[in-house]
């Protein structure tokens, strides 16, 4: 008995530094990107023992793959889960981007969009940083792909509306939302692409009602 | 005399030097990051000796910004130049987003776009290097919003088009045909972009025929 509570104790104890070192971990990549990412900083800034880190995270690569995961459950937290009991289509796409922005303003990452700051860190470097990166990406453009085939589906498109580059465009705006605010230090850049996301999804609405 | 010839030889050693440690900075950086230039790694990748790089950069700022400014010209050259002489408007516009897109496509530098890099890499890290890149960031702006003021002079933009927000998406189309593209090692998004660009501003002209 006195053995089993021991080892829950060391259990708990590692599952409390994994969380309190890739909560720090995403902040840090997310301003200074995963290259920034070692046990020993992280343990220092946390005033943790670097032995201690290193028994979680062996190497730096899992360190940074396990932010990218933590990353990624962060992110379905914060704008994909407030969507995920709505039907499916134009209006549910639209709260998908204000959730997208608000995600970004609000700053759920120190430094903006964790995938836009790590993306363009290692898309020009080959390797399995960049692979699991892009299959984050490619979830991600799935899901808007995904609202706007179902709003295919309930008619509420226009016939000549080409999903692949409506969103392509979507993509884009949230994106440059993110990247223009941060570099400029200007939350009105947030402003600009609401009004944009709603003039783009008026023009490919059936019925520009449907999105209020 | 002999000391004149002597000095020239050491002004010319001096640039030459320049030139190669700049060249190479700017295909580091738009790989791993302005983050990733020191004056030792350089001279190191270039053969040269640390000394004599350090007699043309004497800190790893200096050596930052000097690189910004050599891509500002690259950036010029590849992308301004080619329109430079052709009357701004609508048509000129088109012109000026395909040589953005070759810009991307063709690697002028390494790691594709040098400023989405750059800016995403500093974007939340306030200080002499991102106020450059915000300079870089807001002269493209400007250029493309000039376009698109003389598109509206010239009569060639509908009454109801919002320079503000076309701008706007054009910047996110070509931003985002870069990022995809390296990301994923897919150049069949610079063609998504390029059907996405003609979208948009066939919608926002007086007379699509304009656009050929």
């Amino acid at each position: 008995m006195a053995v089993e509570a021991s080892t829950d104790g060391r259990i708990q104890r590692g599952n409390e530094t994994r969380r309190a070192v890739l909560s720090r971990a995403m902040d840090v990549a997310s301003v200074e990107g995963l290259g920034a990412l070692s046990v020993g900083r992280l343990a220092s800034d946390l005033g943790l023992s670097k032995s201690g880190v290193f028994a979680v995270f062996g190497s730096k690569a899992e360190l940074q793959l396990a932010t990218i995961r933590a990353a990624q459950a962060t992110f379905r937290r914060a704008v994909v889960s407030p969507i995920e009991e709505r039907e499916p289509g134009l209006r549910t796409l639209r709260i998908l981007c204000d959730c997208w922005l608000a995600y970004s303003r609000d700053r759920v990452f120190a430094g903006g969009c964790f995938f836009f700051a790590t993306a363009a860190e290692f898309d020009a470097q080959p390797g399995v940083i960049r692979d699991a990166l892009a299959a984050a990406d490619h979830a991600w453009r799935a899901l808007l792909t995904g609202q706007l085939r179902a709003a295919r589906a309930r008619g509420e498109l226009r016939e000549e509306s080409d999903l692949e580059l409506v969103s392509f465009a979507l993509y884009g705006l949230l994106e440059t939302a993110n990247a223009q605010a941060l570099l400029h230090d200007d939350p009105g850049r947030y402003e600009v692409a609401s009004r944009a996301i709603d003039r783009l999804l008026r023009a490919e609405a059936a019925d520009p009602a449907l999105l209020g």
